[in-house]
């Protein structure tokens, strides 16, 4: 067996010469490429319905990790012992820590490989290990024991501060000095597809004692997540430069949030019931690995910035200050008009993983410099992701400056901010000269009205 | 079977002319006596080690209700079917809600009373199923999903906002319509005994930028916690006046803050650094059911108040507007110097589970009115609990009201704030004519030196 299932294969996973026999992942413009291999938990559907299982994406295809560690594809990887993928979650196989979990991701490459004939060429085996992604369903692919939210990106810290605080500086004096962030509800985060239902809360006017209804100003937030493969010790601190080897992977959020509730509960203690009936994450986790092409450093931090403190600053040329992502984010939007009268959804924003201030090492290093211990399955949400440019704005709240500039729909409705039946989509690729297109898919949900 | 084993028990588990078979539970001051029976996990050491268990602390023992399952003795009723106690958690004890508790409660209460000779005749039986106290360690009772922190002692906030706020109202607008509350960190959640490691974090001068270096203002949170028995799901709402009957019980909790970190930090998005490294809840979680005698309505709202609104407001008379809980609460302090001269922990605070502005039914229809899903072992702490007294406030920072008042201790050492090797408890306990005593046991912890 040795023989067949070598302990390296020679080529590495992310090598854009590599190609796939499955023939989807070799298409134009397929999020999933075999340089990509994002891990997720599907439920098979129909005639051979099945148990939940870890599975990774190629092209239009899922491979049933669990169904090859049967067929014994992971000998001599560190998934030999006991079959991980047999799970709900993929928590078992990120505690492996994320050195492991690219060698199984190297297996796998292996397997998907056009030169390697295993699966290829045993049907029966194929057919088994391999499943359509249209006979599947896709879960939350972490049980997540904690979430975090932090609020990264300076533009967007900037323009809430400019229509909240317009006479003071738009961003708070501990901006600059540390990656502000809050815990966040983990009960309630769902798999992209799932509805979302319009909040009720306590809205207060200007002018009269609170109400409690429907949420009225509902909005998304364009984010991105970052999962945790091996966690901490409680007590003990990641360094900054290990922080990159505590990642599995990111993901697309969409934290949407009730605006008006969120207006007048926040102070002292911050956001929560206005974020707490649910946050939406794309399925399929990209690896680091697979974004290596597209990890840089962030650029440089304008004249003036203060420098960030020691535990804040990765060595120079280390895996960790290459922490920026190359990520093109997308939002578009689709309203139940647009919907029956067959309009395609339109995109409202768009911006990058790189207009943040903070990296996820930065950010990892922040949350536990107190000791707070990291599990395996955590997730880390950047916050809203906004560039400088008005159309670069990552939620309703900032693109339509408060309601004042509509978004305008191509059925002639506009939106301040979302109404009953609005799909909101993210999407997210990378893509640039010289290097493999690597997708996320999608982080879409649709709002439904309130009970 | 069923003539043993009959489904009701006529005499109610709290009646209080119950007597228990073990002997140490009818002592005078103890904190388990019959009418009690809280819930815990734990490890048996020693000769019978032993895997985690689900047990009921009773006088100085504990039943281990894995194994009086494993001897039948759960036959009719809702843990008849599996043994839900050889676990490491009471969540799946709890997922059966409230009213099916109960009923194994009573099963409990009926194996322990003095008149049962199931166990009390029948040495073996007795051995394997009865542990005492010394020869188990205790664990966290729950697996917690997410842990939300309220801040529903009108005294605390008050104090807080007159020190930090001393111009302005000493309550924020929102404080009196709704209870203001922030979602926690599950993952830093330890059990009474665990030590605390002093964080680090950044401290910021008044006058130069900011530092990272061990916390120097660390404080403790005399709270309360509930845990949920069943939850709801995602998108529905559980009424007021149903809350009730989602609470599994009740515990003692210190939420550990760093005060510097937070005063830094906590503006916009609230506490995040100072509050994740420990929180540390008590082993025993006692039942609403057990406080039944020790539970009545919170004292009217000063003249004035507004109302809560009605998603707010549960029927007069109902259980859900008896959930002021009767719990006197007392904080001790121990040093290092104490512990070496031999001194007893000194009382520095008590106050009262009365002492709240908004009891656990209204955390639970507040928290839950947005869809929000609470699911079994979810703990909701009430914040510090802060009576109107000096003597009654239930954090460092409160107490010495910033310093300027050091609380000292008999050894002429003073505290303005936590001294490494201090060892802080909280005790709980209900007491009063014509009821029995209801203890909570302990929740304590020793800070440890900053790494």
């Amino acid at each position: 067996m040795t023989d067949d299932y070598p302990n390296v294969q020679p080529i590495p996973a992310n090598n854009p010469e590599l190609r796939s026999w499955v023939e989807s992942a070799d298409e134009h413009g397929t999020d999933f490429p075999i340089q990509n291999l994002p891990f997720g938990v599907f439920n098979r559907t129909g005639d051979h319905a099945d148990k939940p299982a870890v599975g990774v994406a190629i092209g239009d295809m899922i491979l049933d990790l669990a169904k090859c560690w049967n067929a014994d594809l992971f000998k001599n990887t560190p998934a030999q012992q006991a079959n991980l993928f047999a799970h709900h979650s993929c928590n078992s196989l990120a505690a492996l820590g994320r050195a492991r979990v690219r060698e199984i991701r190297e297996r796998v490459s292996w397997l998907l490989r056009s030169d390697t004939p295993t699966l290829r060429d045993d049907a029966s085996l194929r057919e088994r290990c391999l499943v359509p992604m249209s006979e599947a369903t896709l879960e939350t692919p972490f049980e997540i024991g904690d979430y975090t939210d932090f609020y990264a990106s300076a533009n967007h810290a900037a323009n809430v501060g400019r229509m909240f605080r317009p006479d003071g500086d738009p961003l708070l004096p501990n901006y600059k000095h540390l990656p502000v962030g809050y815990h966040g509800r983990a009960s309630s985060i769902v798999v992209s597809g799932t509805p979302i239902r319009r909040p009720h809360g306590q809205l207060k006017p200007d002018d009269a004692p609170p109400t409690f209804g429907p949420c009225r100003l509902l909005d998304h937030e364009l984010e991105i997540g970052c999962f945790i493969a091996s966690g901490n010790e409680r007590g003990t601190r990641i360094d900054v430069n290990d922080a990159p080897g505590h990642v599995f992977g990111i993901v697309l959020v969409n934290d949407w949030s009730a605006r008006d509730v969120q207006k007048w509960e926040y102070v002292p203690l911050g956001p929560f019931n206005a974020k707490n009936f649910g946050t939406t994450i794309s399925p399929w986790v990209v690896t680091l690995d697979a974004l290596a092409p597209y990890r840089r450093p962030l650029p440089a931090r304008p004249a003036g910035d203060p420098a960030p403190l020691p535990y804040l600053s990765p060595d120079p040329k280390s895996e960790a200050e290459a922490m920026g992502l190359e990520i093109q984010l997308e939002v578009f939007l689709e309203s139940a008009q647009m919907r029956e009268r067959k309009f395609d959804p339109v995109r409202i924003s768009h911006s990058s993983g790189m207009d943040l201030y903070w990296t996820f090492a930065q950010m990892i290093a922040h949350h536990t410099s107190t000791g707070c211990n990291l599990r395996p399955g955590d997730l880390l949400a950047s916050g809203t992701v906004s560039g400088v440019n008005e159309d670069e704005r990552g939620c309703m709240l900032e693109l339509t400056w408060r309601g004042q500039n509509p978004v305008q729909l191509p059925t002639g409705e506009e939106r301040k901010f979302l109404a009953d039946g609005d799909r909101l989509v993210i999407k997210g690729h990378c893509c640039k000269e010289g290097a493999v297109r690597i997708g996320f898919g999608e982080c879409s949900g649709m709002v439904t009205p309130a009970e």
